[in-house]
């Protein structure tokens, strides 16, 4: 590993061949220790107790090698930039290269530290390797998480069409969609999850930037808040509505229910994507000016919880097991669990967003809904057929984005790459 | 003041008698004194020590009672969001209440409480008083600031013609300046400035909320991180070149600086306005993947600054004074630097954005400038003049939205209100 060079201050050479060595940023002494210990097939994330307790506070790094990729079993954190690209180049080779590339950095920024030789070199008289905005930023638990869209398969493009798996279909129309072609789709998907905005921010532009001729951003959200959670002891967070709404989440340390529920198997096939997942994202824009007008009353009867405590109807707490008998036929609650949907469970990780007003002087305002699935057809599109003919909350949301994505198993070690089984 | 209640969890009483006794969230306690101290006269927050420190890991509470508005000279948390907004009452009496009702929910929210009596209350019946998604959040060093634009005083709306500060001009129009209309301008504005997202997100949709039929968002910013500091002691923050930029703002506890460039003095006048400032803020987009593909040299050059320390041309350390005349003529810190602009400085604290993507596949992204001042004619103007003719950086940035706004005195006492001195 090159050797790591601390910020000194004061002049510094101007030789490219002794800036050569001088990478790294500050702090990144931490972060490569979880690299090194994470950069084996044996550390798995999702088996890894200390990558689901929550290290906000410390800014640590969460290892992105393993069986899984990181960012959908591990911890939450709490800010979000993901981003869907439009891959431009034609040429199959490119493409690879391109995911070498991505994977490099990927590897570096979420050990917190710079793309290539970093913001200060190689050598003054070319751009450098990366942007330079989190440097002296901790790691901050960045995660990076690809994902492979259906568009990517298109018959005459690279040449997957013969590996494109038989569940990454097209979502149906639901009832109540207004999707914008420019928030939805894409051939890649990134999502880039951090305790610190600005690591997230840094992460998807520093990507986008070695993609240019390659891969350009197709869309891209912020989020500013989670709204759910993968580790069970942490406060549910509320959503724009006020509520707790995560709150039966699949946690990461469960090893069964994520088995069962998130990774793609060996039965399921097809191979490549062993120890993948699929990711649902839904862009819902909430009404919430209208649902601030909505009782108390009203508002508890359309989630079926307690606005304070988060319990559902008629229950004390949070976690006591809904009665969904109790709650009205259209409650958010009682259409979207388990009980009701043949056992199905997805894991969330969906964030806040708001995104300025819109032309009529409202906040564009809402959910920006992450669900990983071990297969769409079993997950997320019985639940949202049943949900957009029959939830209360429809009055009060819009989804307007939508896309999919088949997300590959983790990078297993340093010479491993995102995509690598699908592309050999 | 009236009863706290501790989040019980569990049923609760329907009736409104009782819940009316129901305030508060959990952790409001520690909030609570903070305001308690706050409330009077004598605490001022720019000589108030412990509100310049950095209070981030512990999200305590920034008084909001003072002779000053908090959110100018107190220190700066990492989030933003901000709202300009359109008066639509034509009712002086009604913009009054409004003024009023404003004034009570930002001591609160301030303080980490709810509006009025929160989330949960007061009967079930109506929607609740506040919408939620803060509760349970700390206070977040949240503030509230909020400022009057010029069209406010305009002739025929609310008799404040004759009350127009001489200094609250029109600003002029800058060479390369592409303003958009619809992120311009505004009657009123508000900056919420906090740790969480939430809580500042929270903060604005709530006053919106309380202004519905009175007055409308005009247009909002969300910022993510700060690229200026108030506490000199703190890391001085990248922006979204890379760069460190805010080295020589003025310090929160530099009384005799922000006597002298900051807050309007009874020579200044107008008498309602002593103790209050002028904000100028400006949406200033960066054209992040044209800089990327600049050298590191003539990064360097621009702004006038090593990349990696901070320090100004020829210099060892980041607040080492510069030497100009070592600066390109056409370099950022020599032109807009106190030597070369008769000693004016400015109170700056600006966020990086990103706003997803624009039409081209490029991000959306920069720097909302946001710069308290005694005196916009000796201040902002002048800079900007000289900045909008010669400054480089100008190949790399441009301005797309700009406000003005007469800030008014803080909020002295319970009593108080924002805005009173104005109005009567």
């Amino acid at each position: 590993m090159e050797q790591q060079h601390g910020q000194t201050g004061g002049t510094r050479s101007r030789s490219a061949v002794a800036r050569r060595s001088l990478l790294g940023w500050g702090g990144a002494g931490v972060a490569l220790g979880a690299v090194a210990a994470g950069g084996t097939a044996t550390a798995l994330h999702s088996s890894n107790a200390s990558a689901a307790s929550d290290g906000a506070a410390t800014g640590q790094a969460v290892p992105f090698h393993g069986a899984h990729q990181a960012g959908i079993a591990t911890a939450v954190p709490d800010r979000l930039h993901f981003a869907a690209f439009d891959v431009t180049t034609k040429d199959r080779a490119e493409l690879v290269q391109l995911l070498k590339d991505w994977t490099a950095a990927a590897a570096r920024m979420t050990a917190g530290e710079g793309v290539g030789e970093g913001a200060f070199g190689p050598i003054p008289e070319s751009p450098p390797d990366d942007t330079g905005e989190a440097a002296g930023l901790k790691p901050s638990r960045l995660t990076l998480t690809i994902g492979f869209g259906p568009s990517l398969f298109d018959k005459g493009r690279f040449g997957l069409e013969e590996r494109r798996p038989e569940a990454l279909v097209e979502l149906p129309a639901f009832p109540g969609d207004k999707l914008e072609k420019a928030r939805s789709g894409g051939d890649l998907c990134v999502q880039a999850c951090a305790d610190d905005p600005q690591v997230a921010v840094h992460a998807i532009r520093n990507l986008a930037r070695i993609g240019f001729g390659k891969a350009a951003i197709r869309w891209s959200q912020l989020g500013f808040g989670k709204t759910s959670s993968t580790t069970p002891d942490a406060q549910t967070p509320r959503n724009m509505f006020g509520f707790k709404d995560g709150t039966r989440n699949i946690s990461g340390t469960d090893t069964e229910a994520l088995g069962k529920h998130v990774w793609v198997s060996k039965k399921d096939g097809p191979e490549w994507l062993v120890g993948g997942s699929y990711l649902v994202a839904r862009r819902i824009r909430m009404h919430i000016e209208t649902w601030d007008r909505t009782s108390l009353k009203e508002q508890e009867d359309i989630f079926g919880r307690d606005k304070r405590t988060g319990a559902p109807v008629g229950k004390a707490k949070e976690h006591d097991e809904p009665f969904l008998k109790a709650m009205l036929p259209t409650s958010h609650v009682r259409l979207a669990h388990p009980d009701a949907n043949d056992g199905i469970r997805i894991l969330r990780r969906g964030y806040s967003f708001t995104d300025g007003t819109d032309g009529l002087g409202r906040l564009d305002a809402g959910l920006f809904f992450l669900a990983y699935q071990r297969d769409v057809r079993r997950g997320f599109i019985p639940i949202q057929r049943k949900l957009a003919r029959n939830d209360a909350l429809n009055e009060y949301i819009q989804h307007v984005g939508s896309a999919l994505f088949a997300i590959p198993p983790g990078v297993r070690s340093k010479d491993d790459w995102w995509g690598r089984e699908l592309f050999s």
